[in-house]
């Protein structure tokens, strides 16, 4: 299957086959199989996954809980890290064997938005769970044996052995960092750290409340724990949520179910009125609404982080917002990933009280893909990382 | 009905009798008619109105399309000017003789939100429509002459010769300002061009797209032109309003029912993908939606300035918050009243393309308060000044 292409066409490398975790449809058995990766064309780079991890996104994609964008063959993932194994035409920060992560929300440099301050939202490689091809021809790079094209998604597919990415949605690091802790740089740990330091700009001595301690909510924890934080409450109705957070930096720790009140009425009894600082990590509507409500008349802010498959809308009343409490998304943290995360990964490696180990529950073979999603939807595992 | 209160109960002065226009029921005509007006309390001034306008907050109130805030008899207006009459006890920044401006959000300068710079409403003395007593001790200084207490409005009620209010809520303004204009930002001009300047931070070059042309879009549109807007779109679907936006600064004017297609699509296709600024002046979810929409993804702010009386909930579905556009309230344009109203009083006094005169488009006694309603209700006026 090695066949050499002409470097006419823009494409320099050559097909490889390799392993990879095909989902046939929704909530079937991963099928791990041979499948036929082009080389990279124009501005692409070919990746070798050292190291992927199980999010939730992947999970409910998966499930195919959004109908609209369910595309099989397909292959998930986009938390990894890497080797670049060969480049496109014209990519000149990266080559052979640099180390990188896969980022999602990619960033061309060259776009009206990528040149603006205010956002992280590419013009063409932003997130975008609808895309299931590459941007240069419309096409997949991945194949079965006989030749059916299996899609891709979040701009990464990160469950194959190869992947082929557009350069905007690789970041190369320190090839002196731990390419197996950095995996969690490439999604969770920078959504909910950059969320705390990028989007909402916490200041030491805010109050801040943190809805749902999966591994973004305890990146958030982490996030406000490190600028000095001085109440980071954790609210989850998984009680053994309670050691992890504190392990993470969380000061108070609410479980709903064993409250009398309602979750944002307990936070402002503990808050002089509220926290400065919300961040909803669920991806639930009435959690939502506990957290808008959770922070402070007059100056409060919710990040929201959760992914809301519901077609509901927001939950607040529009007058609700003169009480100045407001509201904001967030994207992978506010990061600019091509930008930022070199540096913050030096961060990452170097500053005390960053526990990386921590978010890492269970460590399994690639080929046991299945058992690590078990782990997730059973809420047993933080992060499971596959080792390819 | 003058009776000499003790100085021993903390009140100095004597209580008056004056004409007021008082609202005995939703939507029924103003009785014009003698009531009694008791001294000032601690802390709290009487002021001779000299000119009130009419808002529509005044006119939905007056309707009382808020069932739970319908409280009578009443004495509605809020936006007024005029001369401290007297007095009470602790007032130490403002005599006799003063000419102020009554403000519906107040500023004690005591309360922890007062001391904070992030907001600019009081703990006590912020607006409230639920509110119909003063803050001293929970009863109405207004009484008809068989001594039947009548209701306050919003801090202020202006449809009277004498008004009592607490100090919280007067403006001491340069005495040299023509008080028949300055009436203006005691509501309308405040909200909108603050909301520019103080909740949006709209910055020279940026677009901004102005729904609702009312009083509140065209104090938002001689903002934005007086900071110098490169675009400023108004939208409304009263075409009459084209010339007046036109006067203040509006560089382009929207009549959704000109339009096959909506507006927020024609304000994306007018401005290489959206405004950076929307403000919402109307206060119907509709129309919010099509703000949120015009502005630009990735950093596109959208103000609300209307009052949303529906039951509905924001028609904004979370995820749409990762598209990078934000929404907040602004309330009295984001100006501590106290603080910073006498300066920018100063500064409409000497700029110049503020243009106070252009919004007063109808001035009558205070006795022919129905007909000015009718006119707001009837789209006629922008403001109507009545003269006590």
């Amino acid at each position: 299957m090695d066949n050499v292409i002409e470097p006419a066409n823009g494409v320099l490398g050559k097909e490889i086959t390799c392993t990879a975790a095909v989902a046939w449809g929704p909530g079937q058995p991963f099928s791990i199989q041979q499948i036929r990766v082009q080389p990279p064309q124009k501005l692409e780079v070919r990746i070798k996954i050292l190291y992927t991890s199980v999010c939730h996104t992947d999970l409910s994609a998966w499930q195919g809980q959004n109908e609209s964008q369910r595309v099989y063959p397909r292959i998930f993932g986009h938390e990894a890290s890497g080797v670049v194994e060969c480049i496109g035409e014209g990519v000149q920060d990266m080559k052979e064997g640099d180390h990188v992560l896969t980022i999602f929300n990619g960033e061309c440099r060259r776009c009206a938005y990528c040149k603006s301050e205010s956002t992280n939202l590419c013009e063409k490689f932003r997130v975008d769970p609808s895309r299931s091809v590459m941007r240069n021809d419309e096409k997949t790079r991945f194949s079965t044996q006989d030749g059916k094209p299996i899609y891709h998604f979040l701009n990464t597919s990160t469950f194959s052995e190869y992947t082929v990415m557009d350069s905007a949605c690789v970041v190369k690091i320190n090839p002196k960092a731990p390419l197996d802790k950095m995996t969690l740089l490439s999604c969770c740990l920078s959504t909910g750290f950059g969320a705390v330091t990028n989007t909402a700009n916490v200041q030491h001595g805010s109050t801040v409340a943190v809805f749902g301690l999966g591994a973004v909510g305890l990146a958030v924890i982490q996030g406000a724990k490190t600028i000095g934080a001085s109440k980071i409450i954790g609210v989850d109705i998984n009680a053994d949520k309670h050691i992890k957070g504190q392990t993470m930096g969380m000061t108070h720790f609410i479980n709903p179910r064993d409250l009398k009140m309602s979750a944002h009425e307990k936070i402002r009894e503990m808050t002089e009125g509220g926290v400065d600082f919300s961040f909803e990590c669920v991806g639930n509507l009435d959690v939502l609404r506990e957290a808008f409500l959770s922070t402070h008349d007059g100056w409060g802010l919710t990040i929201v982080l959760g992914i809301h498959l519901t077609p509901r809308m927001l939950p607040l009343h529009p007058m609700e917002l003169f009480d100045g409490r407001r509201i904001t998304g967030s994207v992978f943290g506010g990061f600019k990933g091509k930008s930022q995360l070199p540096l913050f990964a030096d961060q990452c490696m170097h500053q005390d009280g960053i526990k990386l180990e921590e978010f890492i529950t269970h460590e399994l073979p690639f080929n046991n893909i299945d058992q690590a999603f078990q782990l997730l939807v059973l809420g047993k595992s933080i992060r499971c990382l596959l080792h390819l």
